[in-house]
């Protein structure tokens, strides 16, 4: 009998109607003869209504006990499917995240999971009970306190328990028919994709794709667990996120074109070209636990012996960082501190282009035709980011787009495994 | 160092500024000198809410997945209580009933407690934390499934808490400011009370009185923990709820007057005057899970040779009642049921009773002057009840107030303790 896991974010089951709808979909999948165990986020927008009244109560509140007040979420709408799969005739059990085994670090707000001892999971399973965990939640092992897992939690323990179980594959619901070549939303040519690779599907999350948390994909990648991303309101096939090796079939050089309008762009002016300077300035900033994204770094002109240093992060980190810089100017003798918070960056991603040559060439020429100016350029093996002005970003991920084959009515560009 | 165990009820804590109060107040308590353990209620209606919201997605909800659900409310309170408490400077640990040690049957709904192992809060204590237990929950010692304790579930756990932890004593905080002689709002002039014995606050509560739970008294009184019921929005002292030795020191015959008008009348009419015809009634009534308050039989008629039974049931169980019985009425060959539902009991409670003679009289003459009719009079060592139309009820229970001295305004009718 195969096992499958499931999980099912809030606005699937944003009320007692939706809950009993993916009842209904349980019950069928159970039908169809699979061990099923699902992950449940909290119904709607209980977790933003719990965090409200949370900073009613206190200004900060103490992490160990927002996370034991949170998890009511998840354990609510556990409890509430387990209840509606009861009524349409099949047994089920609900368990919180530390009743299912769902080990994890300390840190409040933001645990890690270490391990998953799946024990009375499987026993419930044995017993042919539909199996339903609390998502975004575990325990600690030091502590043995309640945890919240941090954003994507629910996907990432879905993939984690289904690695744990040794489950078929896992299936991720949302509102959405899974992955596409671009957002919908800003290009509607995109088109939909039936397959895409671990690694893809990484850097596209990496690049603002907010389809899959990078956390879920990596642990599934790690795992080799095929993730079914699907909407929980039709029945259509979504997207497979799996190990695609190149085995010679062909595949578009690009699998798609993400944006990200959430990060800003801090420019530190005329850096003395000394051994240390650069290291000083991002040890500052890693200090006060600001994540940074791209860095893009000059050689320094021959003149002043000085460089410029940019760098992107996330906007809501950008007072802390300015802030920071500010206290260490005079020690490191940088000129001056530029902020940029009207940026966008788009990215290419195609494991293609590691073996179809000009992929750049096309990028920068499509953009360049549109007019649009480049600030910054990044690139991986598989991904190439621009930094623009944000108000270019939708014209800039159309023109990509285009420029690569990849709107409803073309045909894509293809390239040709290696079979490595 | 003293240890108090506390517990505050969801009309204390019914939203965020009556957190912060009652956070106030725990630390006031902690601040002079105590170790403090507090047991809260869900806030205000949650319970109810969250019970609504699983009646919309299942008529019959499954009990352990209610039970999952509904613990929900008091693990929320419990969390939004020791992040108050933290803002205030002191540190403080939220657990669940689980976490606390608070072990039961697998009776989901009304489960029982088997035992209390409180190790984690003893830890935490002992680390000068302000414990926070969510109420009304433990885990079952065979299923290890989380359960919920049944009306009077958060009362009882703070009593048992205490017990466990030798606390000195258990502070049961709600809108009330303690046990009145009567229920201030039908006899304005009713006495507040500054103490009464285990035994006569079972009776109260047994007979009518919403102040505490006959589970919870009963607890208190078998592990002889002082409890001291007080009201949550004052200072003042409130009820306490001791071993009343009898020591000589005078007290008044009637401790005080409850009414119940939660009840129906069954009378069983013609039943024959035959060995186990009254058992096979009660057996029947039994084995639907109904509990019975009041039973009455008169001598038989010696020319029918048959009798009438009467009882009283909550009014809540009154149907299954007559179906039942309706059921067995040609096995049992009674004439006829009769049912009312119209009835109040008024009860009239006091450890005097017993070395006083004439308080029977005293009360029915009493009644009578008001010119109520008595349909039912049951006994025990230190109470006497009537059952009688319930439109009567305000003027009996005034009429009782007054014949015994308990009126504000005069001297209470008084007994010397004997010694015992």
């Amino acid at each position: 009998m195969s096992r499958i896991v499931q999980k099912f974010g809030g606005s699937s089951v944003a009320d007692a109607d939706s809950i009993k709808r993916v009842a209904k979909r349980i019950v069928a999948t159970r039908q169809a003869g699979h061990d099923v165990v699902v992950v449940i986020s909290a119904m709607g927008d209980t977790t933003d209504e719990l965090m409200d009244l949370a900073l009613r109560v206190s200004p900060r509140p103490a992490p160990r006990e927002l996370d034991m007040l949170l998890t009511a979420g998840e354990r609510m709408s556990a409890a509430l499917l387990a209840m509606a799969i009861a009524d349409l005739g099949m047994t089920a059990r609900s368990f919180t995240g530390s009743q299912a085994g769902v080990i994890t670090t300390a840190n409040h707000g933001n645990a890690r999971i270490i391990d998953i001892t799946p024990g009375r999971i499987v026993s419930a399973l044995e017993e042919g009970d539909v199996v339903i965990v609390a998502g975004f939640q575990g325990v600690s092992q030091d502590t043995r306190d309640v945890t919240t897992i941090g954003r994507g939690g629910s996907d990432t323990t879905a993939v984690a328990l289904a690695a744990s179980l040794a489950a078929d594959h896992c299936e991720i619901y949302s509102d959405v028919d899974g992955v596409f070549t671009a957002d919908p939303r800003i290009v509607p040519k995109a088109r939909h994709l039936t397959e895409i690779s671990y690694e893809e599907m990484l850097e596209l999350a990496a690049c603002g794709s907010k389809i899959l948390h990078l956390r879920c994909v990596e642990y599934a990648r790690r795992e080799r667990i095929p993730v079914h991303v699907r909407s929980a309101f039709t029945t259509r096939e979504g997207t497979w996120v799996t190990d695609l090796r190149d085995d010679g079939t062909e595949r578009p050089v690009i699998a798609g074109v993400a944006h990200d309008v959430g990060e800003a762009k801090i420019t530190i002016v005329g850096v003395p070209d000394r051994v240390g300077e650069a290291a000083r300035i991002f040890q500052e900033i890693s200090s006060i636990d600001v994540s940074i994204d791209m860095i893009v770094q000059n050689v320094s002109a021959v003149a002043t012996e000085r460089t410029d240093i940019s760098f992107t992060l996330p906007k809501t980190d950008s007072r802390a960082a300015v802030e920071a810089l500010t206290g260490i100017q005079q020690e490191v003798d940088f000129a001056d501190l530029l902020y940029d918070d009207q940026i966008g960056k788009v990215s290419i991603v195609g494991a293609g282009m590691r073996s179809h040559p000009g992929v750049s060439a096309t990028f920068f020429a499509a953009l360049a035709e549109a007019g649009i100016n480049l600030e910054m350029i990044s690139t991986s093996g598989i991904r190439i980011s621009v930094v623009i002005d944000d108000q270019d970003v939708p014209r800039a991920v159309r023109a990509a787009h285009t420029a690569f084959g990849l709107d409803a009515d073309q045909e894509a560009t293809v390239y040709a495994g290696t079979g490595r």
